[in-house]
């Protein structure tokens, strides 16, 4: 026999089971931590959820993230608008923007190619990358989708797809994360990583 | 320079992360699939969280969580309402239904007696507890916190201090768990399996 939650805590316990790495054990810690704060934290707990899904929708340039117009990448004027950075999510364009190593502008993708998940090229946000091709001065297309089997598939696609006369296509390089280690890292990086040498 | 969200998305990344188990990075994962939400879906979340505080309290009897003036285990009169099991928290009396091992009532102590933590028997339900014993005819007292350090110190203390004529005091068994493998177990465990062990 299972033992039965009140109505209002069963609810809450689904709600937060239902999102993303949060199983049933974690969606019941996190009920009951909430059940504990004072009533206010809660509401502002959950008026931050509902206000950041009004106040912020994705860059209609870019797909960055946003309060404003224009996300403050395709905004700022110090930027080099002549590289366009094609990123699976918004979450790899704030890995990169963190890295601190990039000053163009991104493309988000929305997804990688993967039939086995029925996403085709047309689910991706390729349209409006057409576009700005067709509109923006783009001079360097950087494939910087994830170093996957499906990263690498759309990598490649998209390279043959939108390859024209004056504009180059480059991929992130392959190779030993720093801090890795030899003895733990995987045989295709290790391979890729040889082959990617450069002389000292 | 550490990038910045826009604010709404950074006062709900800074919510998120202050929940129990949930770092900045998942933090980051759960407000990005919020954003890709409906808004309904949102709103729901949202209004499940404060629904949930509202409705739901601890039984003032034994601590359970209810929606009632006292919890359905408290007002079952099929229990057995002689024995007491104590636990540390609702969740673990929630892990002792669901096992149904058990059938008389509870008390939930709030917590474990943890010098480090700056937690002594007076932050504990020992009050309630003490006027239960007093005023229901219980009979049997089940030491049922965890078997941490704290858990024994707390057990000991407890049927030290509540030890009296015509009740039992006992404490749940230690030993190897099912499914578990010799191989696998700490020595502690297997130190109380084997001294513990009973004739076959």
């Amino acid at each position: 026999m299972a033992y039965q939650y009140p109505e209002a805590l069963n609810r809450l316990v689904r709600e937060l089971a239902s999102l993303p790495g949060v199983g049933q054990k974690a969606a019941q810690r996190l009920a009951f931590h909430l059940l504990g704060k004072e009533r206010a934290g809660v509401v502002t707990l959950a008026r931050s959820i509902v206000d950041a899904h009004d106040a912020v929708h994705p860059c209609p340039r870019c797909g960055n993230y946003t309060d404003q117009p224009l996300c403050p990448v395709c905004t700022d004027p110090r930027r080099d608008h002549s590289q366009l950075c094609l990123v699976e999510g918004v979450a790899d364009l704030i890995s990169m923007e963190r890295s601190g190593s990039y000053q163009g502008l991104y493309h988000v993708l929305g997804g990688v190619i993967s039939p086995m998940d029925g996403v085709g090229p047309e689910q991706l946000a390729l349209h409006s990358l057409e576009k700005r091709l067709r509109e923006e001065p783009v001079k360097e297309l950087i494939m910087a989708t994830n170093p996957t089997a499906e990263g690498e598939v759309t990598a490649q696609y998209l390279a043959k797809r939108l390859r024209r006369e004056g504009l180059r296509i480059t991929r992130l390089a392959h190779g030993m994360p720093v801090g890795g280690s030899l003895a733990f890292v995987d045989e295709a990086t290790l391979d890729l990583a040889m082959s990617g040498r450069r002389d000292l």
